[in-house]
C-alpha cells in the first residue's frame, strides 16, 4: 500500500496515502485493534458529528471567529459526510479512548482534509488550508461535542426509527383488538383455563403496553434535547465566544428539525450521561412489553394439533431442515431475541453511566453503541414483526369456541349466586368427574338447568367490550 | 403449640389456635418454607391492602352489595393494620404463588377472623360473621388486587421516602454547590489534570443529575397512579357492580390522599407490570447517579497525604480494626453498594416482567419486592449520606490551591493566543522537564511572562460562575 | 432505656445498657440508618465469624500471643454465638462501611464483652478483661477477617443448602425420567408440534441441566476455598505472628469440616472477590436451568381443558381467590420468581467486583449479602419444588396419547423413504385440509397404507430410550 | 439487478443470480430487515457449520448413506468456507429463527449449489447433484447442527483468542511484578492512605485475578466440549444411522484439533445452553479482574500533578482536542469499556438461556452473537492493553517514595508495641497538626525516637515479598 506522512502533537505517523484522515486517526487504528470487523463506530454518530461540526462551523463565524470561506468549505464536507459520500473515512472502533476524542478527531481531519482538497489543496501539503483542530474544533472539545452527537444520535434514532417502529406495530394490534372485539375466548392466568374474555380485549391489553411504552420514550427526550455544546473541555466553556452555546445549539435544531436547547448544566452533560441511561430506561420497558407480547403470540398460535391453536400466524418459511411442512413463529422469535438483547445492552450502559469520574464520563462509546443497537432493534424487529406477522393474525374459531365452552372456570358466574364454595364444589366435582359444569351444578342440586343456562354464559362475562 | 382447625375448598388444615388468619395461609406457610426468616412479604405491601380491603368495602356499600355493618367492621380492622396492630398476623414470603394471591387470603382472612371477634364472636366459630371471599374479597381477585396493592406501595413509597431522600440530598448539595462557587481547582478528565472549574461548579454537576432523577421518577407516577382494581379474574371486570372500579379509585385516592385514578386498560394492569419496570427504570438511574456522585465524594476527599485530598469530610467512626487512627469514606461506600444492589433489582426486575403470560403475570411479588427496595434504600441512603456525610463537606484549600497552580492544562487558556500545536508543546516540554508552564513558555519564545500572566490566569478559566 | 458509656478511639458513646456490644457497634447503628428493619447483616455471616475468631484464638495461642485463658475465653464466646444464642447482639445492616469493618468490630465487641462478664466482670468496668482489638482481633483486620467470613459462609451454604437441595430435586427428576421412560409423546420445538420422544427422555435434559449445575457449582469450591486471613491490612500480613496464615486456615478447616486453606495471594484475596463472582456464575447458571424447568412444567400441566395438560402436578392450596375450583402450578412460579431473583443478584455482585480499588475492595457486604440470598434461594425452593411438586408429577396418559398420534410432524420419518419434499407436501396437505398424514399420503400417491402403517410409527421415532 | 428463480417446499422466490444461496436464504432476507447492516451472523458460526457439514459428510459416506462423490464435493465447499473464499454468500443476521434454521439453510444451500457448480453444473439447472436438505444436512436437523456450531465456535474462540489473549497480558502483569518486587509504596484500602506493600505485591494481585479466570474459563470447557450432532429434531436422534453421534464427534475433533464429544444427553444439548450461560459466567468473572485492573492503572498513573502518578504508563496519542499535550489512560478506557459490555453480555445471554421451551431453546443466535462477541473482545482487548500499555509501566520513585514516607498509616506497625488505642492517638494528633508520626509519638511520650526508627519502617511493613 502507498503511504504518505502525517504529523500530530505526538509527531510522524504513515497514513495510507489516499485517505482523508490524519495522524490521530491511524494511531487509533493502530493502538486499538479490537473487534474491528465488527464494532465500527455507529454511523448514526459520525451523521450526528457532521451536523454538529457544521453548526459549529455556522456559530463560529457568525460569532466573529471563523472566516467566512473555512465555514463554506467545512459545511460542504458535513453534507458530503450526512450523503453518506465518505463513509469509508471513518473507520474507528467503538473501543478506543472512553471520551471518543479519536472519533472526534477523525471527523476534524477528515473534514479539515477534504475540505483542502475541496479548496484545491493536496493531501500532500503540509500546511492545510483548514486545521483539524483550529478550525473543525474551535470552540469545541471531545468532551463536549461527543456527547453532543450522542444526544443527536439517541435522538433521532428514536424519533426516526424506533417510535414510528412501534407505532406502526401499535397500529396493527389497535386494529386488530377492534376487530377481534367481539370474538369471546377463554382467559388463561397462571397458564391455567381461567373466566373468558374477548381476544380483542386480549390485544388491547398489547395496545395498552405499546403506548405506555410510547410514552416512556417520549419522557426521555426532554432530557436528551439539552445539549452539551459549550461546556468544552470540563463544562466551564474554557475557549468558546460568548453567546455560543445557546447559538450552536439553536443551529443544531435548525439543521436536524429537532428541538435541541444548550444543556443547562454542563458539568453535568459532560461528566454523566443519566439521559442515556434514563431513555435506555423506557427502551428496556418496551423490550419487556415487546417479550410479553411474543411470548403471548407465539403461546396462542402453537400446534396446530398439539398446542393451544387460537390464533393463526402467517407462514413466512420452511420452519426445519428436518421436520418437513412444519412452519415456526419466526417474528416472535426475532422480537423476543431483540428484547433479550435490549435487556442486556442495560446492563452495559448502566455501569457505563455509574463509572464517570470528575469531570468526565469515559464509557462514552460503550454507552451510545449500546444504545443506537437498542433503539434500531427495536425499531427494525416492530416493523419486521408487524409486517410479516402482526398484520396476517387471525382468530382459529374451532379451537376458541372449544376451549371456552368447555371450561371450568365459567363457574366463577355463580359467586355472585350461590357462594365461592359451592361454586368451588361444583368444579372440583365436574374435574374430578370429567363432566361438565352443568350436569354437576344440577347434580349436586345447586341449581337448576335453566338456572344455569340463564346465569352462565361466556358472552356476559366479558364485561363492556 | 395449641391449635385449632380451618377449612377452604380444599379441606381442613391445623391453625395456631389464636392467630386470625385461616386456611388459606397455613397452606402457604407449611408450602413455600423458603427463606421464611428474610423474606417476608413486604410491609408496604400488607399497609396498602389495608387501604384497598377498607376503600372495597366501602364502595361495595355504597354499590349496595355488602351490608353497613360488615363495611364498619372491615374498615376497623384496615385501621389496625394501618396502626401497625397486626403485624405479626401476615408471616408469608415473596416467594409463593406469583400472582400473590396467597397473600391476598392472607388479607382476607386476617380481616374476616379479626372482624368476627370484634363483633363478638369467637375463632373456633365454624361460621364468621365476616366471609374472607365472599366479604372481604367481594368484587376483587387476587389478579386485580394485588397489582392495585402493587401501585399503591410503590407510589406511597416513592412519594414518602424516595422522592424526599433525594431532594434532601440535592438540597444540600445546592447549597454546598452555592457556597463553594468561588473556590477555583483543577478540573479532571480521563482521571488526569484538566482544565480548572470551581468546587462549586463540580457539585452543581451532582445537583443536575440529582434533579433530572427526580424529574425522571415523577415521570413515572401517571403510569403507577393508574389501578387494576375492578379488573378481578382476567381483566373483564366479572362480578363487579357497576361503577365500582372509577369508585373504589376514587376511595383509595381520599384514603391515601394520592392521586389513583381507575387504569384505563385493565388487561394490561394484570398481564403486565410495566409500570414497575418503567418506575424503576427511573430508579436505576438515579442509582447510576449516586454511584457516580459517591465515587468522586470519596475520591476527592482522598488521603489523608497520598491521595487528592481536596475535601474534608466528617470523620464518623473509627475506620479500621487494625489500622489506627484511620478514617475512611464509609457513607461513600453505603451508597454505593446502595447503587449495585439497584442495579441488580432493575435486572429481577425486568426479567419478572418480561415473563407474563397471557391474562395474568405471574412474577408480582418478585416485582414488587425488588421495587420497594431498591425505593427504600435510595431514599435511606441519601438521607444517611446527607446527614453523616454531604452536610459537613468542606474544601481543603491548601490542596486545592496547590494542585490547580501546578497544572500544566493551564495551557489550554494559550489556544486561542498561539495555537493548539505550540502550547502542546509548551505542556509537554514543561512536562519532561519538570519545570513551570510559565518558565518553559518563555523559554521557547513564545510569550513573554507578561504574556503569560496575563493570559494564563486559572480564575478566568472557569467561565461565568 | 437505660444506657451505659462506651468509648472508642473517637470518643465517647451511649450504649443499651445490658447489650454485649460497644461503642464502634452503636456508632454504626446511628450512622447507617438504612433499611435496618430488612436488611440485617446475614446470620450465616456472624457464624463465620464465630469459626473465625474462635480459630484465630487458638493460633494465637498456639504462636504464642495470646495467653491460654483469652483464648478459652473467646472461644466459649464463638460457641455460644454458633449455638445461635447471642443472635440479638448483632443488629448492623449491610448497608455499613465497605469492608465490613464495622461487623467484624461488632463481633469484636460481642466477644470480648461476653468473655469478661463469663470471667466474672461487669459490663460496666472500664476495662475489661478481653480487650475487642488487641485480643478478639489480634492478628487481624477487617481486610482478613471479613473476605475469610465471606468464604466460609458461601462455602457453607453451598455445601449445606444449595447443593442438596439440588440433588434433591435432581433425584426426584430422575426417578421420574426412569419411569416414565417408556411415555412416547410429542416433541414440541419453537412451541410448535415436533417428532416424538418420551416423557422420560424430556425428564432426563432436566437432569442433565442440574448435574450439569451441580458441576459448575463444585467447580468454583476451590477458589472459595482459599483464606484471606493472614493478610491483614492490605495483604502484606503486618502484625501477624510467623507461620499464622496456614495455621489459622487449617483450624478453620477442622472446626468447620471443610477443607479450607490458606490463599496463595493475599492481595488479590482483599481487593478483589472473584471468588464470589464466579461462584455466583454458577448459581446463575442453575437459575436459568431452574426457569426453564418451571416453566417446561408449569406449560405441560397447564389446562385443565385449554392447555397442553400433559402431566398431572399435585393440587396444593386454592388458586384463586374469585375463580372457584381453580389450581395453579405454585411451586414453578415461586421457583422461577427465586430465578429472576438471581439473575438480579447477579448483578449486583458483578458491579460490586468490579469496582474495587487499589488494596480492597469495598462492595463486600453487598456481594455477600446477594451471594448468600441465591444460595439460600435455589436451595430452599429445590426442596419445596420437589416436595410438593415433583414427587407428584403423573403422566396424562390420555392428553399424551391424542397429541402424538394427531401430529403432522410424524411424517418425519418418512424423509428417508421419499425425501424431504414429498414428506412436506403431505403434511402442508394434511394441515390444509385437516385430514390425517396416512390418508394424505396415500392419496397424494406415495406411498400404500401398509408402507405407512410400516414406516411411521411414534414408538420407533424416539431412538435408544 | 439480475435474478433467477429458486424453489424451496413454500414455493419460488426471485434470488440474485449469480449467489450461491438459494430460496430460504433469500425468504430469510426478505422477512427479517433487522439491523442487516450490523449485525450478520458471525462469521465464527459459519466457519464451525464448515466443519460440521464436512464431518458430517464423511460420517454419512463411512455409515453408508452418502456417496463419495457427493461426500467429496460437499468437503470442497467446506474447506473453501474455511478458507474465507465464500464470506460474502452468508448474508443473514442474528435476528432470524431462535433456531439458526436459516443460518443452517443457508449453509446447505450454498455448500449444495456451489458442490453443483463445481461439479460441472449451472446454478440454472432445476436438479442440483448436492441437495441441501437430502444430503448437505443428512443426519441432521438445525436443531442439533447450530448447537454443535455454537459449541464448536465458543471453544475455538475461547482456545484461540480469549484464553491467549489473557495469558499474554497475565505474563506481563507477571514480569512487572517480579521487576517491582523491591518497590515499597504506600497501600490504600478505601481509598485512603494504608499500611505498605510492594508495587510487586500489587501487581501480583492481578496476575492472580488472570490466573483464577483462566481457571474458571477452563472449568467450563468440559461442558462446551460436548456436542448435540446426532439428536437431529427434539435429541431423539430420528432419521440417523447407528453408531453416528460418536464418530461425526470424532471427525470433527479431528478436524478442529480440539477434544469434542458426543453429548452425553443429547435432550439438554437441544433444550437448554446452560455451557454457553455457565462459559460466560466465567467470562463475566474475567471482565470484573479487568474492570478492577483498568481502573487501579489508571488512577496509578493519575496526574501528572494533581493525581497520585506513581506510575508511568505509555503515552499512545495525544489525549485531547482542546487541551494540547494532554495524554490519557485510554487502553485502560477501551478495557473497562469491553468490561462493561460483557456484562451486559451476561444478561442478555441469562436471558436467552432462561427462556427455552420444551424439547427446544429458541435464543441461540442472540446467545451465540454475546458469548462470541465478549471472548473477542476479551481475548483482543488483552493484548491492545498488553502492548500499548501493560509493557511499557514503570514506577515513578519520586511520587511512590514521598507517600510512603510520609503516610501516618505507618503508625500500625506500633499496634503490637504500644497497642492500637496510643497508636491511634498518635495518628490523630499528627493528621490533626500536620506533623510526623515521629515528633508526634515523642511528644506524646510514648516512645523514643529511637524506638520509632527502630520500630516504624515500611521496608519491614511489607511482609515476605
Amino acid at each position: 500500500m502507498e503511504y504518505r506522512i502525517e504529523k500530530d502533537t505526538m509527531g510522524e505517523v504513515q497514513v495510507p496515502a489516499h485517505v482523508y484522515w490524519g495522524a490521530q486517526t491511524q494511531r487509533s487504528i493502530l493502538n486499538f485493534p479490537i473487534a474491528q470487523d465488527i464494532n465500527k463506530m455507529p454511523k448514526e454518530i459520525i451523521q450526528a458529528f457532521a451536523y454538529l461540526k457544521k453548526a459549529a462551523a455556522i456559530t463560529n463565524f457568525e460569532l466573529g471567529v471563523l472566516p467566512a470561506e473555512k465555514k463554506e468549505l467545512i459545511g460542504r464536507v458535513a453534507d458530503e459526510i450526512l450523503a453518506r459520500e465518505l463513509d469509508d473515512q471513518f473507520p474507528l472502533v467503538v473501543w478506543q479512548t472512553g471520551s471518543g476524542t479519536q472519533s472526534n478527531m477523525n471527523v476534524n481531519e477528515v473534514i479539515a482534509y477534504r475540505a483542502h482538497v475541496l479548496n484545491g489543496g493536496s493531501l500532500l501539503d503540509k500546511q492545510k488550508f483548514v486545521h483539524p483542530n483550529d478550525d473543525v474544533n474551535k470552540s469545541q472539545s471531545s468532551n463536549d461535542t461527543f456527547p453532543t452527537a450522542m444526544h443527536i444520535a439517541a435522538y433521532k434514532i428514536l424519533a426516526e426509527v424506533t417510535i414510528p417502529g412501534i407505532e406502526k406495530l401499535r397500529d396493527t394490534l389497535q386494529a386488530k383488538s377492534e376487530a377481534f372485539k367481539n370474538v369471546v375466548k377463554i382467559g388463561r392466568t397462571h397458564f391455567m383455563d381461567a373466566t373468558p374474555l374477548t381476544l380483542g380485549q386480549e390485544f388491547s391489553g398489547y395496545v395498552a403496553q405499546l403506548n405506555f411504552g410510547l410514552k416512556a420514550i417520549r419522557n426521555s427526550l426532554a432530557h436528551l434535547s439539552e445539549l452539551a455544546l459549550g461546556g468544552t473541555a470540563v463544562g466551564t466553556g474554557i475557549n468558546t465566544p460568548d453567546g455560543y452555546s445557546e447559538l450552536v445549539a439553536k443551529h443544531i435544531a435548525d439543521l436536524t428539525g429537532l428541538p435541541f436547547v444548550t444543556a443547562e448544566n454542563k458539568f453535568e452533560a459532560l461528566a454523566a450521561h443519566d439521559a442515556i441511561v434514563e431513555a435506555h430506561g423506557a427502551l428496556k420497558t418496551v423490550a419487556v412489553s415487546l417479550m410479553k407480547i411474543g411470548n403471548d403470540i407465539r403461546m396462542l398460535s402453537s400446534g396446530p394439533r398439539a398446542g393451544i391453536g387460537e390464533i393463526f400466524i402467517p407462514d413466512n418459511e420452511p420452519g426445519s431442515s428436518i421436520m418437513p411442512g412444519k412452519v415456526n413463529p419466526t417474528q416472535c422469535e426475532a422480537m423476543t431475541m431483540v428484547a433479550a438483547q435490549v435487556l442486556g445492552n442495560d446492563v452495559a450502559i448502566n455501569i457505563g453511566g455509574a463509572n464517570g469520574h470528575f469531570e468526565l464520563n469515559v464509557f462514552k462509546p460503550v454507552m451510545i453503541y449500546n444504545f443506537l443497537h437498542s433503539a434500531r432493534l427495536i425499531g427494525d424487529v416492530c416493523v419486521a414483526f408487524n409486517d410479516k406477522c402482526a398484520v396476517g393474525i387471525e382468530p382459529l374459531y374451532d379451537n376458541i369456541k372449544k376451549h371456552v365452552n368447555n371450561s371450568l372456570m365459567l363457574v366463577t358466574a355463580l359467586n355472585t349466586k350461590i357462594g365461592y364454595y359451592k361454586a368451588a364444589e361444583i368444579a372440583q366435582t365436574a374435574h374430578k368427574n370429567g363432566s361438565t359444569l352443568k350436569e354437576t351444578a344440577v347434580a349436586l342440586g345447586y341449581l337448576t338447568p335453566e338456572e344455569f343456562d340463564e346465569w352462565v354464559k361466556p358472552e356476559n362475562m366479558v364485561g363492556k367490550i
